[in-house]
């Protein structure tokens, strides 16, 4: 990953991590189940933001390297794992 | 798209439009409400099957030929739309 | 379903419908791959929207009678319904 | 909440903590994109479990006791806040 992508990868991280810890406060003091299962799902989203923040950086120098100089198989390789990723991260069932 | 790709996004999209005729009948009858939201979720699934099977065609077609013959901005351009049809079809936000 | 909330699901599965034979003249005239996924992906969206408004009309009538009035079996009945919507719908994976 | 079931939220809230620690490690040894992004994926699903598993506890107490006792504003409330989360949740959008 390129140092720019890389560092605010780390960023949105830690404040992952960080809105995680929140939310085991939360359940541990017992707070309204609604406002618990608001910020899960805003960490969800935070994790989508990641995902595609990551995705991205992939398609510019991992996919666009082995379309560009690599084999057949490695070609394929990629487009499987790209297939992957966006059922794992959609709701697309694998079937 | 290849010919053999397109025959089965054509049969995909023909059951898919039978599936939404029947959850219209099915909310005509005023059957039970979780019956058709089931009906519904069926469709999603399906929708986001041909969404897969697409997808992947246009990575093994038009983006490896992007990458591998495009200019920067082509390049620049696949990836984009990759990123979009992730957005849209994940439930990753657009911010 | 009240008559309204019945009427507006009517309305969006006919534009529904009509999105759906769109897409099967795009994947026909073999339309550009993305333009094909962003429409599917608005199908999509659109298949969520009616999904929400019935479980809104569900949950107002059929969950709250079986809650205000119905047997520990009934309540438990439409507990495990609304989990059952909630995981076809999210990207929640059944395990 | 119930004990049990509070029981299990930290558990499932400490696995989960640990995994985004994990990530945070796989991104620092700039481990290859695709495998981190099946690890954001995979805690994206167990948030998702949690949340089923909360959502549950909320319906069969919170909500249950609303439609039994409470009054049209609480019903109301209840009705209102289960259509917030599934939003959240599900790709559903909201417009």
């Amino acid at each position: 990953m390129k140092v720019e992508v890389q560092r605010q990868v780390h960023a949105r991280l830690m404040r992952i991590a960080g809105q995680v810890a929140g939310i085991q406060r939360m359940a541990h003091e017992d707070r309204y189940c609604v406002d618990i299962l608001l910020q899960i799902a805003a960490v969800r989203a935070a994790l989508d933001q990641v995902g595609k923040l990551m995705l991205g950086a992939h398609v510019e120098t991992c996919v666009a390297e082995a379309f560009a100089n690599g084999s057949a198989g490695e070609r394929r390789k990629k487009t499987e794992e790209l297939l992957e990723v966006f059922s794992r991260f959609g709701s697309v069932s694998k079937r």
